[in-house]
C-alpha cells in the first residue's frame, strides 16, 4: 500500500534511498523532536545534499507526512492480513494486539513520530493520513465489536465499543512512554497481559 | 501540598496572581505547544510586565515546572484522600478512575502540559516532579494490586500488576487525544466503561 515497490518486483535504488532517508529522519525526529530537526540534520546523517533530498520530498512537512503515511499504511496492511487469516473473535483480537506490539518494536521511531506529530502535518496530506488512521480505527473497532455481546441497548453497545476501542489504543500507544527494549522485549507477556485484561478483566487468566 | 496557602488560611493576592499566571500559561502551552510559547505571550494574555512575571518564576522552564509540580501534587493529594476514604478494592479503584477523569476535565490544559512536556523540565525540578509521579504510580499500582488475585507465581503477579497499572495510565492519558467536552462530558459513562473493562473484561457488566 502506498509503496512503489511491492513483494513481487525488485526494489529500485530510488526506493532504497527513500527508505533510508525516511528511516534516518524518523530516528532524528523521535530523538530530538520534529521542531528541533532540520532538513540539514537529515542530510548530514545520510550523506545526501540538500538538492538530493529535495528530489524525494518538498520540505520537512512533506518528509514527516511521508513517514506517517508509509507507517500507518504498512501497519494497516499487516493488520488487514491478520483479520483475513480468520479465527474466532478472541483469536483475531489476540493476533491484532500481538502484531501491533511487534510492529511497534520494529518501527518504534516511526510510530512515535506518527503519534506525537500528528498535528504537524496540514491540509491534503493530513486528510490522506487521517483516512488511513480511520480505517485502522474501524478495523480495531470491528474486532472489539466481535468481542462485545449483543445484549443491551444498541446505543449502549455502540458507546461501549467506541470506548473500549479507544482504551485499547490508549494501552497500545502509551507503551511509547515506558517501553525499554532490554526489559520489555520480546513483547509476548505484554501482549498476553493486555489481551487477557480486555477479554476477562484483572481477575482473569494470568 | 507544595502551596503556600492551604484550606485553612485565606489565599494571598500573590497566590491568586500566581494561580492566574499558571492557568493562562498552561492554556497557551496546551494550545500552541511549549516550544512555541514565550514568556511574552503569557505576559500579553495576563497583563503582567516581564519584570512582574520574573517575580513569580525564573524563566519559561521554571514556569512549566511549577505548572507540572502543582498539577501532579494536587492530583496526588485528591487521590490519597480517595484511598483514605476506604471501601473495597473494587470501590476504591472505581473512585480513583472517576476522580482522575473528573480532575482531567477540571485541569485539561495543565494535565496536557504535564503529559506532553515532561522531558522539557530538567535537573532538580524534574527529579522533584518525578518523585510525585512515582508516588502516584505506586498509589495506582497498590489499588491494582488489591484487584489482582493472590494466586500464581510472585514474579508473574508483580509483572501483571505493573503491566495493568501501565495499561490503566494508557487508557486514562490517551483520553487527551479524543475527548470532546460536549460529547464526552460528564465522564460517568467513560469512567464506568473503563472500570468495568478492568474489573470484568469486555463481556462484563455494561
Amino acid at each position: 500500500m502506498g509503496k512503489s515497490g511491492d513483494d513481487t518486483t525488485p526494489r529500485t535504488r530510488t526506493e532504497d534511498k527513500l527508505e533510508k532517508l525516511l528511516t534516518v529522519a524518523a530516528a532524528l525526529m523521535a530523538k530530538q523532536g520534529y521542531d528541533q530537526t532540520t532538513i540539514r540534520d537529515v542530510g548530514r546523517e545520510t550523506g545526501f545534499s540538500l538538492a538530493g533530498m529535495y528530489y524525494y520530498f518538498k520540505g520537512k512537512e512533506d518528509l514527516l507526512a511521508q513517514i506517517q503515511k508509509r507507517t500507518f499504511a504498512s501497519l494497516l496492511c499487516e493488520q488487514e492480513r491478520v483479520v483475513n487469516d480468520g479465527g474466532s473473535p478472541e483469536e483475531q483480537f489476540r493476533h491484532l494486539v500481538r502484531n501491533h506490539l511487534s510492529f511497534f518494536t520494529r518501527h518504534m521511531n516511526e510510530l512515535k513520530v506518527c503519534t506525537f506529530e500528528l498535528e504537524s502535518v496540514k491540509g491534503e496530506p493530513y486528510d490522506e493520513i487521517e483516512r488511513i488512521r480511520r480505517s485502522y480505527f474501524k478495523l480495531t473497532a470491528d474486532a472489539v465489536g466481535g468481542l462485545v455481546g449483543q445484549t443491551g441497548k444498541k446505543t449502549d453497545r455502540e458507546r461501549r465499543i467506541r470506548h473500549i476501542t479507544l482504551f485499547v489504543f490508549g494501552m497500545l500507544n502509551w507503551v511509547f512512554m515506558w517501553f525499554e527494549d532490554d526489559r520489555d522485549n520480546p513483547v509476548d507477556h505484554l501482549a498476553d497481559d493486555m489481551v487477557d485484561l480486555v477479554l476477562t478483566g484483572v481477575s482473569g487468566a494470568s
